[in-house]
C-alpha cells in the first residue's frame, strides 16, 4: 500500500475541505447516513455474521450510527460549534491602538481512525470518530478492524460513494486493511494530525507512545477500557436488593459483557453481603453464555478468569465449569474491601461478563475505595437522597475518577446527545478533556486560529461582521447571535 | 523540600476549591490583583533590577498582569465558560427511557506552572498560566524562574496573602525555588494533573516527554518558541518600503528581541531586495544594543550568531563587531529562498534581536516557503487586497502553520482578550489546541464531567434546572440563558 500517496491525497483534500461550508459538510454526512440506511438489508446480516452479535442488536446499532451522523450534520449545519469570537479594534486606545482579532476553530488536518471490534458500526468505519472528524473538516484515513473486514469495506464504500455523489474531493476518506504494523505506519506518517482509537489499554497506550515519539507529536484520543464501578449504599440497596441485583446482572451480561461501560466492579455494604450475593447468584445462574466477537476475545476472557482463579482472596459466586471456545459464560467473584485495596489486578478490566463484588464495612472503607479507584469512563452510585447527602465527600472523590457519574440505572447504554461525556481520567482514556460520544466529540479534531486585522472580504463566513451564518458568537465579550 | 506534603496539601485544597463559587474565585483573583497593585512601588524596581528590563516596560507589564487577572475574575464570576449542557430526560421514549444528563467543566486538579524569564510578571508567578489555572479551580505548584528570584517570591507572597485574606485553604498556591531537577520532580509527582511552561524548545520538550512517560501521562502546555515570519508581497512592500522596514526593525529590536513573538524571519520579493535591505540597514545601524535578561541569555545569543556566521549562504546585512557580555546588539543576515529552503537551521529561533531576510523570486517559491515553514505562534502577511486575493493558496498553507495570522502591524504586542490565540502548531507549542494568553487559556485546566440522573438538590449550581447563576447553557440542543 502506498501510504505516501494516500496521505498526500488526503492533505490535498483537506486544504479544500477545511474551507467548505457547514451546509456542504452536513449534506455529505446526511448522504453517508442515507447510504447506510439504504444498504441496511445487506449490512445487518453481514455485520451480525462477522461479529456474532444478534441481528436485533446490530439493527439497534445501525439506528444509533445513523442517529449520530445526523447529530453531527445538524451541528455543523447550525455552525455555533466553531466557537467564533470577535474582539473589535479600537484605533483610539492608548498607549497603542487595539487591533481587530477574530478567532474560531479550524480543522486539524488528516487524521487516523481505528475501528473497534465491539461496535462494527457505531464505533467503526462510519462511527463516531470518523464522523466527528469529517464534521470538523478532517479527512479520515481509516484502519478497519480485522474482526469485521467485509462490513468495514462495505461501509467504507458507502462513505466514498457519498463523497463522489456530492462532488467532494478524493481522499476525504480512505479505507485501509491491515494489522498492528499497518496502524503504526499510519500513526507515524508526518501528515497525520491526530489519532482516534477504541480498544484495549495495551493497544491505546502503544499508539499514544508512538504518537508522542514522532518528530511532531500529535494528540491521541484512545478510549482504552474501564471497569465502571457501581457503588451501592445501605438503605437504597436494602430496600431493592432483588431489583438492583437483576439490573446489575442484566447490565453485566448484556452483549456478552462486551461494552466499554460494562460494570466489572460492584461495592456492597457488609450488612447486605449475603442477601445481595444470593440475589446475584439467582439472577446469573440462568444466563446462557452468548458468543463473543471472535475466538481470540473468548480466549482472552477465560485466560483472565484463570489468572484470577489463582487469587485466594477471591471467593467465586458463579463460574461455569468449563471454558468455552467462543461463548462468554458469565462469572462473578467476591472479595473483602480490605483485600481488594491491596491488589491492582482486581481493578483491571476483564473484557466480558465478569465482575467482582467488593464487600465494604463502613463509610471509611468506601472512602478508601474511592481514593484507590483508577480512572473510569463511568461510576454509578445507588443511594437514597439522605445517604447521598452523607456521602458528599465520597462522591467528591468519585467525581475525580470518572467522566460520567450515574445516580440511577446502569452504565451500559451510552446516550448520544449534547451532554454526553464518554471519556474519563487515565487509564480509561488517554485524554480526559475529550469525549468520543456526543456532540463535543467534534472538538477533538479542531484547533483555534486567530485572524488579526484581516480584511473583511477575506474573513471566513463565521467571522464576518454581518454574521451571515447566524451563529452564536462572543463579540467583545458578549455572547450573541 | 517535602514535595509529598506540598502536593497533599494542594490536593486537599483542590477538593474544597473545585466546588467554590465563581464569585469566591473572582474575589480571590481580584484580591491578588489588588495586592500586586498595592506593592507596585517595590515590585517595579525589583523586577527591573532582576531582569535588566527598563522600569517603563515593567510598569506596562504590571498593568498587563493586573489586566489579565481581572479578565479571568470577570470570566469566572460570569460563569458561562463552564460550558454547561443539559439534556432532559424523556421517560416515555421507546425502546428505552431517556435519562437526564448534565455536563460541565470541572477543574483538573493541582497543576505545576513554570515561570518564564522574559516576563517576570505577566508570564511568571501571578502570570497568565497561574491565574487561568486558579480561575479554573486548580491549585498551583509554582516553580519560580531563577532569573528573578526575589520578584518571584514577593509576588508569590502576595498570592498567599490574598488566599489568607479571603479565607481560602492553604495549599492553593505554593512557591518553589530550584533548578531543572526540582522542576522534573514536580512534573513527576502523581498528584500533578497538568503542566504549563513558557521557555525554550529544549526545556518544553523535555517536560513534555517526562509528563508522557509518567504512569499517568498528563497534559503539558508548553509554549516553546517561534520565529514569527513576516511575508511581504510586492506591491504593498514597494509602496511602503521605508515605513515597513522601520516597523519591522522596531518589532525585531523591542525589548532586546526577547519576545516569543519576535519576528526572526522576513520574506521579501527579489524586486525589492536592494531597497528593503538598504532601508533595514539604515534603521538598524543606530539601534543601541540593550541589556538582555541575564548573561547566560546573551551568551546563547552570540553563540547562535557565531554558529550562523559559519554558514556561507548567509550574507550579513548588519552585525556588531564584537560580542557583548550582556547587551544584545541587533543583527541581520540575508539569504536566497532557494538556500533557505535547504537548511532547517535557518528556521531555528535565535532568542534576541536577530532576523533572517529571505529573498524569494516568485509566488511559486513563496508557496514552497509556506509549505516548508515549521509551526509558529504567528505569521504576518503584508499585502494589498488584490495581492492577498491572488495569494489565497499561500495563505491557506500559512494558516496551517500558525495560531495567529496578522494582516497589519507586527507580531509583538499580544492582546489579552477573548479572541486571542497564543499557541500554534508544533514546535511553537506542544498543544496547538490551547492558548496561553486570553480568556480561552482557562480551558486548559478543566475537563468535562457528566451527571446522569443526579437528584436536583445535589447538582452544581451551573446545572440546576432554574439556572441560578444565569449563565449561557445548551439545553436540549439550544443555547439559552
Amino acid at each position: 500500500m502506498n501510504y505516501e500517496n494516500i496521505f498526500n491525497t488526503a492533505q490535498h483534500a483537506f486544504l479544500q475541505f477545511k474551507k467548505t461550508s457547514g451546509k456542504i459538510k452536513a449534506d455529505f454526512l446526511e448522504k453517508i447516513a442515507y447510504n447506510i440506511e439504504a444498504e441496511k438489508a445487506n449490512l445487518i446480516p453481514l455485520a451480525s455474521s462477522e461479529s456474532n452479535l444478534p441481528e436485533g442488536r446490530i439493527t439497534g446499532e445501525l439506528g444509533r450510527t445513523v442517529g449520530q451522523i445526523k447529530l453531527f450534520a445538524q451541528l455543523v449545519e447550525e455552525g455555533s460549534w466553531l466557537e467564533a469570537v470577535i474582539d473589535h479594534a479600537d484605533p483610539e486606545r492608548t498607549p497603542a491602538p487595539k487591533p481587530d482579532i477574530r478567532r474560531f476553530l479550524t480543522a486539524l488536518g488528516p487524521v487516523v481512525v481505528f475501528g473497534a471490534s465491539n461496535f462494527p458500526l457505531a464505533f467503526s468505519t462510519a462511527g463516531g470518530d470518523t464522523v466527528s472528524a469529517l464534521a470538523a473538516g478532517c479527512p479520515v484515513i481509516y484502519k478497519g478492524h480485522p474482526a469485521h473486514p467485509k462490513t468495514s469495506k462495505l461501509v467504507g464504500s458507502l462513505i466514498t460513494k457519498a463523497a463522489q455523489e456530492n462532488g467532494l474531493p478524493l481522499g476525504l476518506f480512505t479505507h485501509i486493511e491491515g494489522g498492528i504494523d499497518v496502524g503504526q505506519e499510519l500513526v507515524k506518517h508526518p501528515i497525520a494530525k491526530a489519532v482516534a482509537f477504541t480498544g484495549s489499554f495495551k493497544g491505546g497506550k502503544s499508539l499514544f507512545d508512538l504518537a508522542n515519539q514522532r518528530k511532531e507529536p500529535i494528540p491521541v484520543y484512545a478510549e482504552m477500557g474501564s471497569v465502571n464501578p457501581i457503588i451501592t449504599l445501605e438503605n437504597k440497596l436494602g430496600s431493592n436488593i432483588e431489583a438492583l441485583a437483576k439490573a446489575f446482572v442484566s447490565s453485566l451480561t448484556l452483549g456478552a459483557g462486551q461494552f466499554c461501560t460494562n460494570p466489572g466492579l460492584i461495592m456492597v455494604p457488609q450488612v447486605h453481603e449475603d442477601a445481595f450475593s444470593d440475589a446475584v447468584k439467582k439472577e446469573i445462574q440462568d444466563i446462557v453464555g452468548a458468543p463473543m466477537l471472535h475466538e481470540g476475545i473468548a480466549k482472552a476472557y477465560y485466560e483472565s478468569l484463570d489468572k484470577l482463579k489463582r487469587k485466594e482472596e477471591l471467593e467465586w459466586l458463579h463460574v461455569s465449569s468449563t471454558n468455552d471456545i467462543i461463548k462468554a459464560h458469565p462469572a462473578m467473584a467476591k472479595i473483602k474491601a480490605n483485600d481488594w485495596l491491596k491488589e491492582e489486578l482486581f481493578q483491571e478490566e476483564v473484557f466480558g461478563s465478569f465482575a467482582i463484588l467488593v464487600i465494604y464495612e463502613n463509610a471509611e472503607e468506601l472512602l478508601s475505595i474511592a481514593q484507590k479507584l483508577h480512572g473510569q469512563l463511568t461510576i454509578t452510585i445507588w443511594g437514597e437522597d439522605s445517604e447521598l447527602e452523607q456521602s458528599a465527600d465520597i462522591i467528591s472523590h468519585l467525581e475525580e475518577k470518572c467522566g460520567r457519574i450515574l445516580f440511577k440505572g446502569v452504565p451500559t447504554g451510552v446516550e448520544v446527545g449534547f451532554a454526553m461525556q464518554h471519556g474519563g481520567p487515565y487509564p480509561s482514556t488517554s485524554d480526559s478533556r475529550s469525549t468520543s460520544v456526543g456532540a463535543y466529540a467534534i472538538k477533538r479534531f479542531a484547533r483555534p486560529i486567530a485572524f488579526q486585522d484581516m480584511p473583511e472580504k477575506f474573513l471566513p463566513d463565521a467571522l464576518k461582521e454581518s454574521n451571515p451564518l447566524g451563529i452564536w458568537r462572543t463579540v467583545d465579550g458578549e455572547f450573541k447571535k
